[in-house]
């Protein structure tokens, strides 16, 4: 990052810089915590460093598979280039197993294995929380058209179903994840933002606690603690699972 | 009422007890009020008499209208006899124009007008506070199958065409409505509950200034005060609109 970069926006767990090419960004990573739109906050030792070197990696394993992503490289553990694009208001949640806001808004339990994968839309807008959205009030909202959602339900299978697939080899459950798109300046939609275990909910498989197999940022929202330890685990198991990617930095 | 007549529920708003006939329940409408998932409690008077007649007024007129409702007669102003129905855990919301929980979760303003009728459902239940659902939750919970959504679904927008003009009539604006239906011992679908301005956000079409043209609840969940007025104010309205049913006790 030269000296002359300018920052473009700070969201809560990343910094985007402009670079001297338009069309790149570069993404810092940072050890912030926030849950609950904020409410809670807090710092995850480390977490900015380990949150880019799996994000890099998953949207490079992503990348081998025919999934476009914003991902370009990372010239630092916590720093990666990535693609500008203009995100879609819109958090794309893609869940196996209910958990979280599901359970609270519904009847299904915690740990309920979905007969098939559940793709939800929210509101991406920190003001009012992230609100369930339906296909109407996207719609309605004009937050993207018929056929992007078309697109990005598609992509959000698939990208879910690689990564199930991949998580499993790590033995580790993927429960849900929440992804962002964005347009290119060809109106290209690519995969953005992260995948980590702040985006992810991850079981250690090995475990049947309901405390003790969480892997994920849910740690820090329930006060389990080790929570460095988790996400260090997570980075472990997904390097040894990709020994061939491995970079210097690891 | 009988004295030998048996309490099936008591509701919020409205206590259901047994009668002779099994197929046969009466519902005896309170002037308790309650909003914000019953955070809020109040009272508002002659408010039972008032929506009893209100919603009585308004089943027939359905009912005239090819809509088949649980409303059998009304044995007193504030009584209602009604079919015994399995009601259905959805909430059924018709919005015209945006209000409430539509603001608070998306970028619509109060009082936009739609370009066409929404309909939403929401999970009857009151621990969880009525989560709105997405069709996925609904089927996931099994709430209703998918012919019977496809079915109230059609219903709302009839019930909602009839009533939006027939208050127009009154000077008055249907900006939304709340319905709930059940099922009958041969699971045909009927339309349940009340339908007053406990379940309708109205609006007086003659007036313009954002507090004073609000004829229903939202005066009580506000604190706009002249509550018992507005409420008094739609059903004479209503009355006048269709004097050949005024009965003896109006
Ligand atoms: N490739 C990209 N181009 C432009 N913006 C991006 C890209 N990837 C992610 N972003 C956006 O960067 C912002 C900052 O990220 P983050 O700190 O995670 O924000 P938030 O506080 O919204 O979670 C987010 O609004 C995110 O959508
Ligand atoms: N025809 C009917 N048969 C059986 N139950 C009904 C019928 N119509 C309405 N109900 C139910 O009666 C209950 C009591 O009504 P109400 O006081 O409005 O309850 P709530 O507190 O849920 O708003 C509600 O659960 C409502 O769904
Ligand atoms: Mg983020
Ligand atoms: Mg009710």
């Amino acid at each position: 990052m030269s000296a002359s970069s300018q920052k473009l926006y700070e969201g809560k767990a990343k910094i985007f810089y402009h670079t001297d090419e338009p069309a790149v960004l570069l993404a810092n990573f940072k050890d912030d915590a926030t849950a609950f739109n904020a409410q809670k906050k807090g710092s995850i030792i480390d977490k900015g460093r380990i949150n880019c070197i799996i994000s890099s990696k998953l949207f490079q394993l992503l990348a081998e598979n025919g999934i476009k992503t914003h991902f370009i490289d990372s010239p630092a553990p916590n720093q990666m280039r990535v693609k500008a694009l203009k995100i879609l208001p819109i958090e794309v949640v893609v869940r196996n197993i209910a958990a979280g806001s599901l359970c609270q808004q519904t009847s299904l339990s915690l740990g309920k294995v979905l007969l098939e994968p559940l793709v939800e839309f929210y509101y991406k807008n920190d003001q009012l929380g992230d609100p369930l959205l339906t296909l109407d009030r996207l719609n309605l909202m004009q937050l993207a058209t018929i056929e992007q959602v078309d697109i990005i339900n598609n992509l959000a299978l698939q990208i879910n179903k690689l990564l199930q697939a991949f998580f499993l080899q790590c033995g580790i459950i993927l429960v849900d994840l929440k992804l962002e798109f964005g347009l290119d300046s060809q109106q290209q939609i690519l995969l953005a933002d992260e995948i980590s275990p702040d985006t992810c909910r991850l079981w250690n498989n090995a475990e049947t606690d309901q405390n003790n197999r969480v892997m994920d940022k849910d740690r820090f929202r329930k006060d389990l603690g080790k929570i460095e330890d988790a996400y260090k685990e997570v980075l472990h198991r997904i390097l040894n699972a990709i020994p061939h990617q491995r970079n210097n930095w690891n």
